[in-house]
């Protein structure tokens, strides 16, 4: 593609969400018509061409349609989409972490290439510039130094923490590269974080719903979670936040504050200052879990908490899993005043990331392409999100509620109580060869069972839009149901 | 210093060696006269002063002494190489694990290349593979399935675990290829079969001395170690543990089967039999260390305890790290009846391994090379021992008892009472730039502090010669000593 057509390509775009949102905001409203192909050319500066494709690509979403010799008009069923989730309300107080085998059967699922991953933690393989890391790989190999074993001991390869150095002081975080330790993927960051600042019986707050990982990772080491309310929009109620800290003395807040998994949400820039400025009061560490950061849809990345950490009790929790090499298992945690701590207990659990690939990712990085692949990836992902968010609208129970991610590939499904429990609805769904995630994966107490996870990291194709069809008929409630016995066999995992 | 005097200083010394090995073989017998100063410079067309510096090294040894007179003649206890240590004596009963900062300050010394090895915990790079390694890392990576981030989620890749339950056939192992779980190094493999078996609180049995990262590992999960009396020939002592089965009922044993780290000792066929029946009758599964394995240097490939497995208690753990691909972090446990349970937890803890190295290892294993490479490291290896134990025998004082580890790369040398504290000689040695690793590294309750556990896995030469001899000089006691501080920062791990 030229460089003309990508120009014309993003500003038909640009216009088409511009209009999308006035259609959702009610700027615009069912049944007004969109100005003419000629007035918005004039009032623009663009040309027809473009013009027209923004149009076609709103009437594509189903938000417009065209009437012949009329123009376009705003359609009736597109004023509202599914209205956002409400605040959860978890049990209060520390709980024991129970993980069922229901993790498990979904995760099983996802390996099997015959069912419809909407239920995948992951996104599609294709998403990821494999060629060029290929090349990286063969590249670094070469150069791979006989010393590389010893010298890439905690806190890791140094190429690669300089490349993510410069990545965090373009975000204006001027990082020491000692704080930076390299790990086998964000969960042993995460799982070296946590052991950093807890010891087994403390109690850590996370989000209500959160990553079962993180779930898992609290039971495996003798951790207690307690759930704090989260908005499906906005994350973590931080007025409960504060009455936990002071009722509950946790020793930790594990919280994703961008585009968490399985919400979606992702805290404001305020919020994000809020939450490091309360916990340092009271001296409670944060264990920011990040890994969907560099998946923004919108023009602008958001922030980290770890922006506005002063006292160096965030520790930043990545990887390039998400956003880049799925498979080579490399993230990292800025450690802030851990730092010394997690290097140690990274040496402790497992000696050093893998070599290779953390040399394949440093050359990858200094060749440049990151964020030019980073770019086409939030793209993709952005209008993968408005074909999964249209098809939910479509097919789903009148009453679901849908969160509205700006980032990341996963949206949380809230369908009305009448329908079909998720947990049933998962097994349904299972014997037509679907995964969902049902949302008890993402509790320690069995909530949201009326709750799905739906991942649109997927190619979007007809073979999507007929699942989410079926999803949808399988949660209308229904005189009676037999439910099949789940047909995956965690063997495989 | 000239390439002449470096000549001459090699002559005296090549002359004192060869007379030390006389004294050590019995060739020259306690009593007996050394040659004279004149016959000798006759013979071997040498200085006097040459000569007479040999004669005084040998007398500083402690070999020879100078009688008046007469001449010089060999000492009475200069007879027999250094004898074996005796078993350890650990104090009875279960001991919370405390960790302290000397692992990191040794480990931290192995970074530096200026330092040299003595007290490293790994072998020189270039004993392995790396050329061959990196082709097939290239060739590998040129066949990387997109898919295989879902692929190789745990157990992990099937080409290689393919290639290692091969490897375990030809031991006459038949294993079924869901029981091995690919994990990141054996440390990980090990990590995760603790957790499989032992819950916060448990105890769980170690040799005295055993391996630091055991301790750790243990420490970290919440776990209390007990040790349990261990022969530095033979491994732990059988008796003794039926005791503590008995009467502390502890949920798992880990023992390093063979060449262990740090003794160097295996147990018999017989004894490794004789383990895993006694646990067997008491269900304690057995986590089995067996990263030395590969390394024996005699003909024939010792048994590991998995072989005498009948009821799935055993949990075999093993890498590449020590026979083929440091820095790769491949490793794996052939988990018996725990194979789920490991899956399960290799999946929460870290997802998966990284692929890129494992697709390389499976290469390489196919290619067919990794026997020849085995063969010739195990000889490497047996010459740089022999060359390690004649240096310590011939500089460390007069009493020191040195294991005869059959495989591996460590001794354990067990010093006089009178010699200087092995903590103190860590600290006097590093400021020589020398590491070695202090008894006390492998021991929760502080003992072994007069011994030293020495790497033979780098190529002999001149600078490891005058190390030992370095080392052995700080052994000697002295009336006083000055202490530095350790100048190795751990801020480098």
């Amino acid at each position: 593609m030229s460089t003309e057509d990508k120009s014309v390509r993003k500003r038909y775009e640009q216009l088409a969400d511009e209009l999308a949102r006035q259609i959702l905001d009610g700027v615009l409203r069912p049944g007004d018509r969109l100005p003419s192909v000629r007035a918005t050319c004039e009032a623009r500066q663009l040309s027809p061409s473009t013009v027209f494709q923004a149009y076609y690509l709103l009437e594509a979403k189903g938000l417009v349609r065209a009437m012949p010799r009329s123009g376009y008009f705003v359609n009736s069923h597109a004023k509202k989409r599914a209205p956002e989730p409400a605040r959860s309300t978890p049990r209060e107080g520390a709980h024991a972490v129970d993980i069922t085998d229901l993790v498990f059967e979904v995760l099983g699922a996802a390996k099997s290439r015959e069912i419809v991953p909407l239920g995948s933690p992951c996104p599609h393989p294709q998403l990821f510039p494999l060629d060029a890391l290929r090349r990286s790989l063969t590249t670094s190999t070469r150069k791979l130094s006989e010393w590389s074993a010893v010298d890439d001991l905690p806190p890791g390869n140094e190429r690669l923490r300089q490349q993510i150095g410069k990545r965090y002081l373009a975000h204006g975080l001027d990082l020491s590269l000692d704080e930076i330790v390299l790990t086998n993927g964000a969960m042993e960051a995460l799982s070296l974080s946590l052991q950093a600042v807890a010891r087994p019986g403390d109690a850590v707050v996370v989000e209500s719903p959160c990553f079962y990982a993180a779930l898992q990772s609290l039971e495996r080491l003798g951790l207690v979670a307690i759930e704090v309310p989260t908005h499906p929009g906005e994350g973590a109620d931080l007025s409960e936040l504060a009455r936990i800290v002071e009722r509950d003395k946790p020793k930790a807040c594990w919280f994703m504050t961008n585009f968490q998994n399985p919400l979606g949400c992702s805290m404001s820039r305020e919020k994000k200052r809020a939450l490091v400025q309360l916990l340092a009061r009271h001296a409670v560490p944060l264990i920011e879990d990040d890994v969907y950061g560099e998946l923004y849809h919108g023009g602008r990345a958001p922030d980290s908490a770890k922006t506005f950490d002063r006292s160096g009790l965030v520790l930043h929790c990545c990887s390039f899993s998400k956003s880049l090499a799925p498979g080579y298992r490399v993230g990292w945690v800025a450690a802030g005043r851990y730092g010394r701590e997690v290097r140690r207990l990274k040496l402790m659990t497992s000696l050093s990331g893998s070599i290779p690939a953390q040399a394949a990712l440093a050359d990858y990085l200094q060749q440049g392409g990151y964020d030019r692949h980073l770019r086409r990836l939030r793209e993709v992902l952005s209008n993968q999100k408005q074909a999964l968010v249209d098809a939910v609208t479509r097919h789903f129970p009148v009453g679901t509620r849908l969160t509205r991610p700006e980032g990341g590939y996963f949206v949380w499904a809230d369908l009305p109580w009448e329908a079909t429990d998720a947990m049933t609805l998962h097994r349904l769904a299972l014997a037509e060869q679907i995964s969902i995630a049902p949302g008890p994966m993402f509790s320690n107490q069995g909530d949201f069972r009326n709750c799905l996870r739906l991942n649109f990291g997927h190619p979007w194709g007809p073979q999507l839009e007929k699942a989410v069809q079926t999803v949808g008929r399988l949660a209308r409630p229904r005189p009676r149901q037999h439910v099949p016995p789940a047909p995956v066999d965690d063997r495989a995992i």
